[in-house]
């Protein structure tokens, strides 16, 4: 009996994997991983060059992504049957030696993974390498710190409710907005709202090829890129460059 | 001319550093590293065991920690002369080749080296390697999923006045307050006041040998450790097991 490995690859640089996922990904005779119909999908993409010769490949295809609202008991229902399938199919495979599941940045933080984990945990062993999340690829790629000193972080993803996301965007210091794509215009709005938009970055393929740093100010409103996260950095306490004595 | 390369080395367990900053530490002739005076250093100690034969230590270490408040303008004062110093020993070491500065978690998030990074990028080149955060070394720690669907998350700082850490407890989903320490029984109080000290989980060292997890509401308020992650789960949105049709 094998177990299901699931290895956060980081942000897309294949540098950033971490040793353990590296070895787990190079070694694997037996992946799966998400996408949508007729896509290459993003973590496959991390990984290319990097199989073993006569790796099995197992895409586990979204039956569905934004063609449903995702409150829609439709879209539940679907996607629901979708990790109860994968999941059921995912421990048979594991009879046959590990299989590595694959997934972009951090498993734990927003990933599909989830899904599976917690329909999987009690009916196999389940390993999941940590992975360093998309947003810190990004705020590298944006050769910026996020956060200093005693700064107040908040994620937020472009699904919420335009009030809401304004409401966390006035009261945090650094903002890391995830899910862009077709909610950046809400988001832009919601940032003007909160006084932040002159300060936000959107970053797109952080540490992949064709990463794009923009301001989003900057940026066409019929331009909203999946593959996307919006920054504001933080600007926290820390030590002046001894001006106070010159002051 | 050298380049000043930082090299974050994530969470704790040396499996979990990413393939490039392994290969940075591995090769390195000359190492720089923060460590409170008669301490290892917490980075340091993170790669035992991988530094090159003949690698020069440089400890860079810190003038004042918990003695002064961190307000007052003779920390302020001595930190800044600290950074300066240092920055410009960095730069004459890299005359002799690359440097490589450890960092613990990723360098952007809260990491004394981005003090270095402003005082240094403009004289220097300075390469920073993305690390995997402390915090989710301590989510994997905690075996459960740290955000979901589009659950808010906020990281705080235990040294944030009681107020404003509730305020933000009460208003988000998932919840990561780093900096514990003496701070510990003012987060406890304000997980409290918020309602969320029942969800709470203290995560020591996670994924460093000692690791301990315990539910906050058990822990005793004399027991403050600095390297310590409070974390609140967040329980966002995720397709129901189909219970739909059943119920
Ligand atoms: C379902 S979430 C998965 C998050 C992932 N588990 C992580 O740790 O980053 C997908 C979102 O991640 C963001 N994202 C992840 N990596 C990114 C990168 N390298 N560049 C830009 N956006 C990224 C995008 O906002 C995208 O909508
Ligand atoms: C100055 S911050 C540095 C953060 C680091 N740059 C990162 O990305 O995690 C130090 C704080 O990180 C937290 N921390 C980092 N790694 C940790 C780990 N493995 N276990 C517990 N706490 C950790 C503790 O709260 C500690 O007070």
């Amino acid at each position: 009996m094998g177990r299901i490995i699931c290895a956060g690859l980081g942000p897309g640089d294949p540098d950033l994997i971490s040793v353990r996922a590296d070895r787990a990904v190079r070694t694997a005779r037996q992946i799966a991983y998400f996408r949508k119909p007729g896509r290459p999908g993003q973590a496959r993409r991390i990984v290319e060059g990097m199989l073993a010769e006569g790796a099995v490949e197992h895409p586990m295809e979204y039956p569905v992504t934004t063609e449903l609202p995702f409150d829609s008991p439709l879209y539940n229902d679907l996607l629901s049957a979708f990790y109860d399938d994968w999941a059921a199919r995912l421990a048979v495979l594991a009879e046959g030696g590990d299989v590595v599941v694959l997934c972009e940045g951090d498993p734990f933080f927003y990933g599909s993974f989830m899904h599976l984990y917690v329909r999987l945990k009690d009916r196999a062993q389940v390993d999941v390498i940590p992975g360093i999340p998309g947003m810190a690829g990004c705020w590298h790629a944006s050769g910026t710190p996020i956060t200093w000193g005693d700064d107040v972080m908040t994620v937020l993803m472009g699904t919420l409710p335009e009030a809401e996301l304004a409401r966390h965007m006035a009261g945090s210091d650094a903002l890391v907005i995830m899910k862009t794509g077709r909610n950046l215009p809400r988001v832009r709005r919601a940032l003007a709202a909160a006084g932040r938009l002159p300060d936000a970055w959107l970053i797109e393929r952080g540490t992949m090829p064709g990463q794009r740093i923009a301001r989003l100010a900057e940026v066409d409103d019929a331009d909203c890129p999946y593959f996307a996260i919006v920054l504001v950095h933080g600007q926290g306490r820390r030590p002046a460059r001894a001006l106070s004595v010159a002051e």
